[in-house]
């Protein structure tokens, strides 16, 4: 069964049902790894529980989110020992440089929101954690817009890689995922979702995303399963590279 | 009470009241209307249950989109009646033009699902239902992703006409209707989408679609909502006209 | 000698030869051909040189233009009879659809223009001209920017049918041609200019735009080399459809 | 007379003056700079002449580079004095990030002329020059693209900022200038170029894009009025502000 049943009504059931198995999208044989949005400023600089969390810190993303950076380090980890590239993705981090957050916002709430963070987690906010931190050589990208395809070099740089699958994680489902997997399907990359790797702060938003994701863009995978993809990427590598 | 309260976890209750009634971004003085991909591919040539229409008809979206086909012929009155332009979005219709789905499809399963159209319904699959038919000098765009705004003239029309908020409805929520709407925000228009004019074939997805606009990029309004801003545009337009 | 050598400043000769004989792009196994812009807008009606022309259709391309279209229907033939894909590209047809030209234009001057124009130039200006118009199948797109990649579904075509060279002609070298082969170079496609098949009103900026297109971003190729190139491909098609 | 007219040939001039004196685009009332590419790898670490630099720096732009930068710093300067919002571009700057340049390259060519450069040249060839250096609160934007608006947050911090026009210096005229303009005014920014501040290798080049620019899509000004129009917008804002 899969998390997002529990949301279905008793017609989405039989719906689905009826119009049976998802036959998968598929991967291809050059793959991209894309860490989105693992910041301090959705993560918090410690961990706690979402509805401790929200008193300092509204726009904070709970124990579920720890949970699945602690996951796509394991992914991050397994993208490296097999020569997948990675690419990290965070936020503008300069007064100058105004997200589409804050071109739209909620002015009043978003203050409101602002006013309550430390000093430090303010100065901190587009940070990317410890846990799954860039490596010197990996590429950075800092995004105005939900989808890290919008104004970044990110298109450019798939195309200079020949990649043709992107699997993505991070946070949150419904927001700057969700929005970079539309378009990496519209780019015409196969798309993967790394289930256990991708969180939200609200429950039905994270599984309805996930299954609507599945059902129109991507293949949803397990963490165990995009693992394996990448080995299995790694030895045809190592196998290619050794015949010559 | 929100009709996406009842797909809500007790934790998404307790977290969604401890932050607030949400500020509405608010429209401003100068919207058009798009109506999004109101074509027969999508709702059948005759009004059918959604669990009878899809044994003929597997895309089909069952007789909740005609209800919202209804209800956007109002709309669409209001909008004409009071100078609002208007943008029609459908799919295209040339075997030489290949859209999205087709790109990344599901080959086997959507190759099955064609299998069982009817000739008629082919043929006409991209053409707009004659209940919101666009008039003579309306803009009809033919897109080839998700979004409106991608691969078609729409930004530059809306900059042309000088568009400061597009008010979206259509189908499907978790679809080309949320794509378009994301997108209109990263563009920086205040986006509006109109619940009973909108519509999907999964109910959870439906409603935890608009719950995401409303939450993250738009303000979900009502038909009556609507057309009471449609009518204040149109006024202020009337009066400035006269005061000339 | 290139047809740009006589508008080179003393300097500028020897620096180019300081700086040695250009290494080709080269171009790949899958191209398809972009004819831009041969509408009757440009050409006008009737054959006229362009003295005589811009008297009553002040935007006219004169005889050169004409001439280019003899080579380019050429070209097209060569392209259709080895299986390459075509493009044409014209204006936006309706009154609701503004194209750059209008959004910026200057006003005083475009609308004295306009007014010299007879009904059927008006009438046909996005009209493709009867010598290479296309054919029921071929991709027709009408374009709002000077680039044939904005807001049109070219990108997607193209990576939809698997090409990686775009060979381009048509009108203005110094507008259309140069921003479309720009962006095709952007999108990394290897982008090639077929300079018998391509004009421009103004002498000194047809023969210094093919310089820099060629100098930057593309190879520019005469038209007997663009043929060969064709007919390489198709034979290499036929090839491996004779040996499955 | 221009710095063009020497490069027309005798049917350009006719043609030139049979179709009368330019109207102006004009510009309005919120423009910003936009500073394109003035970076040691084009300008080199000192001043030498351009057949002197192209012996040990082959993409190097000669005195007239420098001359540029000399005029831009005080285009600059106007523009910090009036208030008038600053951007700077740059190219990327870590061997992760593979600018369009790479990307397309004619890589023999490349290659050899890399191999001439001095280690400290290659080291500091994004750096932007001192002379024109940008202030710790102004946008640097790095590209890799031709065009300014390619994979940039660009048109996103124009609109936060309510731009609608931009002031274009740099270089090259035939390369990164000439892509933004072009863009810019796709986007349908009202733009500027000011000539005394853009540059080029080649003259002609130089020189017919100023007039393509200029015939087209921009105003092509001189530094001169460049300043006395930040100033007319930075009295403006004065006045403005001192009302309130």
């Amino acid at each position: 069964m899969a998390g997002w049943d529990q949301f279905m009504t008793e017609r989405d059931r039989e719906h689905n049902e009826a119009r049976g198995k998802k036959e998968p999208f598929g991967f291809g044989t050059k793959p991209a790894l894309i860490m989105i949005d693992f910041y301090y400023g959705a993560l918090g600089l410690t961990r706690q529980p979402l509805m401790e969390q929200i008193k300092t810190h509204p726009g904070g993303m709970g124990l579920e989110g720890w949970a699945a950076v602690d996951q796509a380090a394991i992914l991050l980890e397994a993208a490296r020992k097999n020569g997948i590239p990675v690419v990290h993705v965070t936020k503008l981090d300069r007064d100058n440089a105004v997200g589409w957050a804050k071109r739209v916002a909620r002015k009043r709430q978003s203050d409101a929101s602002d006013a309550k963070l430390s000093d430090e987690l303010k100065a901190r906010s587009a940070e990317i954690v410890a846990e799954v931190a860039p490596l010197e050589h990996e590429l950075i990208l800092r995004k105005a817009a939900p989808s890290a395809f919008n104004g970044t070099i990110l298109p450019h740089m798939l195309q200079s890689w020949g990649i043709d699958t992107l699997i993505a994680c991070g946070e949150s489902t419904s927001g700057c995922v969700r929005a970079t997997v539309v378009d990496g399907t519209t780019h015409s990359f196969k798309m993967g979702v790394v289930e256990e790797c991708t969180f939200d702060r609200t429950e039905m938003s994270h599984w309805v995303n996930l299954f609507d994701l599945d059902a129109k863009y991507a293949d949803v995978v397990k963490l165990a399963g995009a693992i394996a993809y990448f080995e299995q990427v790694g030895s045809a590598a190592a196998a290619a590279a050794a015949s010559v």
